[in-house]
């Protein structure tokens, strides 16, 4: 039945190689066997999985061939990127970010005010936050579009996670110096990160998550501001939903100030309008990164014109002047406050760094260039280290103002230095200015800012890629709503984890059929034309066999064959002789896995059905020889295709009465 | 240069299909497309992915089609297998049984007295537990080689756990409550396991690490032992190796009786040989099996008529006659050991379970019949419920007993009802006959029972298979036996789960090459005859791509594109066009992997290169298309394989200048 026929729909491309095939038609074609790689010794194999793990981006490459002296600049101009960029800096440039610079600046002075309030601080700490930090990234940090400041999740959580430890109101002190603790473990848990090439661990966050986690807390920060923006006195310490509502609506009657609701709610259209604008057209991107600060202005003037304050409004009130003063000798370094401080810090710094991270990739892969995330995090870390000891509390990167510092223009992290230079002016003079302004329009300020945070775009996109991300995305994302901030992190973080777990316990199996007139063999499920080789049924097995799916891998594959028996048996067709494993992608087997394929093996025997492998991996072969199953299964069972170990099922079955 | 030629080498496997071909060589041939697999709605979807994760081994299948009244009998069949396996059974597999319930209960008298010592229990505890839990597992287990009762690790680990709550010499009686409770909730995390089909969750531990923490518990058993065979009376609390080889060493010149040292060495000797002469000869499996009770015989009545003990010689003394006492009242349910109580039982319990499933698996291959794990855990969950009720500490299956039932014959599991009966009868007529067996003696057999424990064969393959799992190995090995139970099985547990991280985080990729004279693409370094194809760059990714590698994975893909292009540049070769990724190994992608992507297209346009995706599998092509990125990338640049997106390539090079 095996007659010779050339096989027209894959034997065009086979010549495509530069060299011409060295046999034709009437020689023998060219049988190849599965390839044993080059037995690699115990030193090669653990560098190797080192390198891959923590050096994959290969960061000494460039150093290779090059002098001491070079070797030392381009060491600092790794730590310093400012080094490398400021060589080539000019007047060009300084413009882009010159206007880049005074925009984010505009919006982040009236959002740090108001992020302050969320961490439950004073409002000169979020401005400190705005003036270190920046500078000390401008020098280390090698995203070009980042902007650097106190951002409203991580101030939300810094703020829910300290008040569980201290109240800020009892404790003033112990509070901010429980926060500088904070900001200085988050800081030194960054560095460590980064330094250590564990970066990878934050990737362990999946993107579903994330998207829940933000919106929520997104949802969670509006709220939280319809204290401000309605004039509420008497407003719940919780941050759940239900909690918000009970205390807007319970003091529907006479604790809202309606004067307070006019100015609110006419900024915060304002707002949103000026949002809408600059979405539709990239043109106007300037009018929502002005809008805060003219709005800031002219709510200032209108309070301090009509006395506001004196019906009900509540205003800001003074800001402390002058430069961060130093916080070193606040951090605490002995007590039972340390371990608090650590763990807060460790949670905050993490989702700092998700954040930081999550927008220099997104800008880099827009603009085109490469960004180390381990290097990223020595950055922030050493930020937050400095910022720790200058008053300032966990500074990352923000989504929002980066956004609009990338379409203002910016060129370089010369931006941040601009904006800090503006905040510093803003400590030192314009303070005294903030006192009228209404907290109602700073709160105005942060729903418009946060709202963008609510990403029902990408919501609905992982609706459509994956129900169950769909349902981690939700998870969390009423997690926090619901609950609280902790609540959803915990449950975003169980969730990632829950699906990573699954994905290596319940991996994915196949029954292969042939697509007629080809050596092609495709799952019989996304191909239908695919045909069933009589006699034979091949499964592929659609992971690497570890400990935690090997008794599954199994007991799914002798399962495929019960039911292919049980559909022979109805249908009266030829008995299955064998079972090919197609192991194509397999990358990987332990010890469990090849106990797993022995047990197949010898279950397999003793139903008189023969075990062919196909295309097992380098690493597979390699473990599958020095473990003696290769003897077992015999290495002429082992094939380079699933077209190869057909043939011989068929040429076997032929030989047999 | 594309040129028509038949490709012998894969050709001939074109014809297998019992149908002719419906085309010949002057016809097109056929050409196939990236299948789209039909859309599926969301509760298929949803109930599929459930079945898989708990049900994969479908067990409700075969109640399909049946009557009610045989429903309801299946069912019971189902919960007890008792009712399957009892309608056939007949003498013939009685005398099988009745032969190997004897040796096994000669084995587990002397060590279920020593193993309660482990325990830091009274003598009869351990022989209630092997009186009341075999009986319910003969009525509800499907293993038929499985031999129950209480087993070294365990008693082991409970011991510690519980030591480190209560002291078990000052506090007897809520030492012993607090044992009942842990194991009346190592019962219910056991049986709740399998009810809720959660049984999968055990095969989080490793192969290797199970090895290890193994071997670590029997040396630290034995070592514990060595108090009883030089008979000395101070011996400390620590169970690491340091502190108990300081023991025995501090009390070299005063503390070692010589008449004990010269019974336990006899005995162990004794012992020894018989487990060689059975390894030897597996006809003669029953010398080791009956040594110990023989040494128990001999010891004893040596010990009566010298008066050894007398001579300062330690002696069992009295063990309380009778059967069970009820213990139901003596499980706490309120106050602070509750917590206490169920942490303990959840760890003793999860390591009973992964001890007994290895065994019952282990066995149940080698006879050819399957085991429902998650049917296996209810019933010993039951079992130890039952049990913490009437006296009983945790059991399960222990290896060296099991290993006796099996080689004696055993054919169900009426070997567990035999043994019972005979502990039962030891408990009502013998236990006054142990007062004189020398401790020395259940020291020698339990050294003798736990070496086979020390698995160096596993540990030699593990080493030979996989470098980093042999880490893992002698992490949990060195953790027990340097410092105790509880640390070697967390470094087991922590090690095994940084294994599955590491494996999802850092997948591999593989450069692909042509097979001279075929259309078959492998990897390069497995392969190094594969030849490069000019102009083009054909990357394999071997993994799925999760938000936990997607990263990783584009910055891998470019990485593997920059050194060729690198090598392209130093060789003088023609400029790399196209980029092919080898999706086959890609069983699924997530919103991250999808962004990734996204990236790595944008990132190749503006370096000029096309990408092209080879095979995409059914759930990921229906994903790429349901985010849209098909249409980003192009339909007509997803191909079927790779040779036919190399074919693709070199045309369009062709019509290019």
């Amino acid at each position: 039945m095996v007659h010779q026929k050339p096989d027209e729909a894959t034997a065009d491309e086979t010549s495509i190689s530069t060299q011409p095939p060295s046999y034709n038609l009437s020689q023998a074609p060219p049988v190849y066997k599965v390839g044993y790689p080059p037995q690699k010794n115990l030193t090669t194999e653990f560098t190797n999985t080192l390198r891959e793990t923590f050096f994959h981006d290969n960061p000494l490459k460039q150093y290779k061939d090059q002098s001491g002296s070079t070797k030392l600049i381009m060491g600092l101009q790794f730590l310093f990127p400012v080094f490398d960029w400021g060589r080539t800096y000019n007047l060009s440039k300084f413009k882009g970010d010159l206007i880049a610079g005074l925009t984010i600046a505009s919006l982040c002075i009236p959002q740090d005010i108001g992020y302050s309030k969320l961490a439950n601080l004073e409002p000169q700490y979020g401005l400190y936050s705005s003036f270190v930090p920046p500078l000390i990234y401008a020098a280390m940090g090698s995203s070009r579009d980042i902007a650097i400041g106190p951002v409203a999740v991580v101030s939300l959580l810094i703020g829910s996670l300290l008040q569980n430890e201290v109240d800020h109101e009892k404790n003033k002190e112990e509070y901010l110096r429980l926060a500088f603790t904070a900001t200085f473990f988050a800081g030194i848990t960054q560095a460590a990160l980064g330094f250590l090439r564990l970066g990878f661990l934050i990737e362990f966050l999946s993107h579903a998550a994330i998207v829940g986690f933000m919106g929520g807390a997104a949802i969670t920060i509006a709220l939280q501001q319809l204290k401000y923006v309605l004039g509420i006195r008497k407003f719940t310490k919780e941050t759940d939903i239900v909690s918000v509502m009970k205390s807007v609506w319970g003091s529907v009657h006479h604790g809202w100030n309606w004067q307070t609701v006019v100015i609110g709610f006419a900024f915060l259209a304002f707002l949103l309008l000026a949002k809408y604008i600059g979405k539709r057209n990239k043109k106007y991107f300037w009018v929502p990164a002005i809008a805060p600060i003219t709005s800031v202005i002219l709510s200032t003037l209108f309070v301090y014109l009509f006395r506001a304050d004196k019906h009900g409004v509540q205003i800001v009130n003074n800001i402390k002047k002058g430069i961060n003063p130093s916080s070193a000798h606040k951090i605490y370094f002995t007590g039972s406050f340390v371990a608090k401080g650590f763990k807060i810090g460790v949670v905050c710094g993490m989702i700092g760094l998700t954040e930081a991270v999550a927008i220099g990739r997104t800008f880099a892969a827009v603009k085109g260039y490469q960004l180390d995330g381990n290097k990223e995090m020595v950055a922030l870390g050493t930020m937050n280290i400095v910022g720790s000891m200058t008053s300032c509390y966990i500074a990352t990167g923000s989504f929002s103002r980066s956004a609009v510092n990338f379409m203002a223009g910016c060129r370089t992290p010369v931006s941040n230095v601009v904006m800090s230079m503006v905040v510093l002016l803003t400590l030192l003079v314009i303070t005294p200015l903030f006192k009228y302004t209404p907290n109602a329009i700073l709160g105005s300020i942060i729903i418009s800012a946060v709202i963008g945070l609510v990403d029902y775009e990408a919501a609905i996109l992982i609706w459509k890629v994956d129900k169950m991300d769909f349902i981690a995305c939700m998870g969390a994302f009423f997690g926090v709503v619901f609950k609280s901030v902790e609540i959803g992190l915990l449950i975003a973080v169980s969730v990632s984890f829950a699906k990573i777990l699954l994905q290596v316990t319940r991996p994915r199996t196949a029954l292969l059929g042939n697509l007629p007139g080809t050596t092609i063999y495709r799952n019989t499920d996304q191909y239908p034309d695919a045909r069933h080789v009589p006699g034979v049924v091949i499964v592929r097995v659609d992971s690497a066999i570890y400990f935690s799916n090997s008794n599954y891998i199994r007991e799914r594959i002798l399962r495929w064959l019960t039911d292919e028996e049980e559909k022979v048996k109805t249908e009266g067709l030829s008995k299955i002789n064998f079972l090919i494993v197609e192991m194509s992608p397999v990358i990987d087997i332990d010890t469990s896995g090849i106990h797993a394929l022995e047990d197949l093996y010898k279950n397999l025997q003793k139903r008189g059905i023969q075990l062919l492998l196909s295309n097992p991996g380098s690493i597979v072969i390699e473990k599958l020889q020095s473990s003696k199953l290769t003897e077992h299964i015999g290495s002429n069972h082992i094939f380079l295709t699933v077209a190869d170990a057909v043939r011989f099922s068929t040429s076997k079955s032929m030989q047999e009465p």
